[in-house]
């Protein structure tokens, strides 16, 4: 299945995509997409309601992010090994582990502010992973079950905050609207290999990143055994996998955003995201 | 006034401690001690109500988290400079920011689980501040507006996981009972200046930190005004602020936790904690 949330921000209402593209509306099936509804229970209530039930949507004037209530916003660094390399680093030999602060999430489509003073705003595509059971140790054969699906993300990041300070990632990782997820929620089951995706970005037209997840130095399997060793994963939890190369940081010299530039990505099978830099107004 | 919450992990309810040590329940006021009730407006609906018109709890078994439904938990590091130093740190320039899992928030007298394979967890006793209101470029002259009020924090820290591998220090703060806060949420009337705190931290019964949150770094109200400036802070946010020199990794040799051992500590007018460490039993 795909799940999305439709509507204004803040207000959004959950909605299926039935395969045909027909958009029908849940609100009467699941409060929100949400951890509660990406559970197998949730999930199988969602999946046991006739589509043909629901009320069609011909509508949608903004998609929002594909999951609200999201408890912890992880990211893997440098997973990918022409990306480390690009920016300098070596192949990590654990995965890299930060966060990113949930404020930051927004719509697959909204605009990305550029925050006052920042001179480094980059992308990244990323594989979205979602936690649909509790994990805690859990074995990397087993890590996939508790996986209730997937999504595109933009990882987006501003270099300075994120490098030249502290050495701590997450200040450069968690400004407003630096989280665009979605346009969906796929459940897994229209996943069967998620190291076998494409995943593409463009800056103007232009491609700037063409990888596949079958380049990850840590699958999604094995960051989900990884992390529930460090801290219960919950449903609604969800984890971004690292980025291939092509981030403009790693160009010579580096052609960072700018407002007015816009952003397009998509993951095979996960549908696309379309971001506009703006300046920020506040 | 300070508010709490009390009863069983994940069926806590929200408590008001009157100054002569009675325990009224709030539940007839608010849902729980949480972002909403936090706010200016959730603040006032509870003063507002004559504390003898609730029912008197004779007896807690157990204290919850003072706050739920924590929406970012953002830490402040090397925010004192004997503890800069101890760790062999420079003192920082800017803040240094980075995240804790908020599923390591537990109770303030539950147990700290040491994790499998852990060798070197350590203690830190932190002043935590709640966001009250939205916080979006504040200047630090009006920081404190947005503060709701104060808690006792331990930053609960596994120093190989924390230094010795990515560099990213998330993993090494973020495992499950690393967050053990409370007893009691404290208003910002009741802390007339956050900057003139005595600190302190028992191991065992010795005293291993004991300090004053007049040497911190940053102040409260420069480390809101920055955060501000990197991102929105919404209500039920919280930020705890660094920790005094003290830890066992400064020690000389340095005596990480075992199980079996126990931590008080307390911040003058915001209460004590109590945890004994135990190992996984997972």
């Amino acid at each position: 299945m795909k799940l999305f949330r439709y509507g204004p921000a803040g207000g959004e209402r959950p909605a299926l995509l039935e395969s045909d593209g027909t958009i029908r509306d849940l609100s009467g099936v699941v409060q929100d997409v949400n951890g509660a509804s990406v559970t197998p229970d949730g999930l199988r209530r969602i999946a046991a309601r006739d589509p043909k039930t629901l009320p069609v949507i011909e509508q949608v004037d903004r998609i929002g992010p594909c999951l609200s209530g999201v408890g912890k916003f992880i990211c893997i660094g440098l997973n990918y090994i022409d990306h480390a390399r690009e920016t300098g680093n070596q192949a990590p030999v654990e995965p890299v582990v930060f966060m990113k602060a949930t404020s930051a999430i927004v719509g697959p489509n909204d605009n990305i502010v550029q925050p006052r003073g920042s001179t480094k705003l980059d992308w990244e595509v990323e594989l979205g992973v979602v936690i649909g059971t509790k994990a805690k140790y859990v074995s990397e054969a087993r890590a996939l079950e508790h996986v209730a699906g997937y999504f595109l993300a933009n990882d987006v990041s501003e270099r300075a905050l994120q490098s030249e300070g502290t050495g701590q990632w997450t200040k450069g990782k968690s400004c407003d609207t630096f989280g665009p997820i979605g346009p969906w929620f796929v459940t897994a089951d229209e996943v069967p290999n998620p190291q076998a995706l494409r995943l593409w970005l463009d800056v103007d037209g232009v491609r700037r990143q063409d990888g596949t997840t079958a380049n990850m130095i840590f699958s999604v399997a094995q960051i989900v055994s990884y992390l529930s060793g460090l801290m219960t994963l919950h449903p609604g939890d969800v984890i971004i996998t690292g980025t291939p190369a092509g981030v403009a940081q790693g160009m010579k010299p580096p052609a960072y955003l700018r407002p007015g530039q816009v952003i397009t990505l998509g993951i095979e099978g996960l549908g696309e995201q379309r971001q506009t830099v703006i300046a920020d107004s506040a």
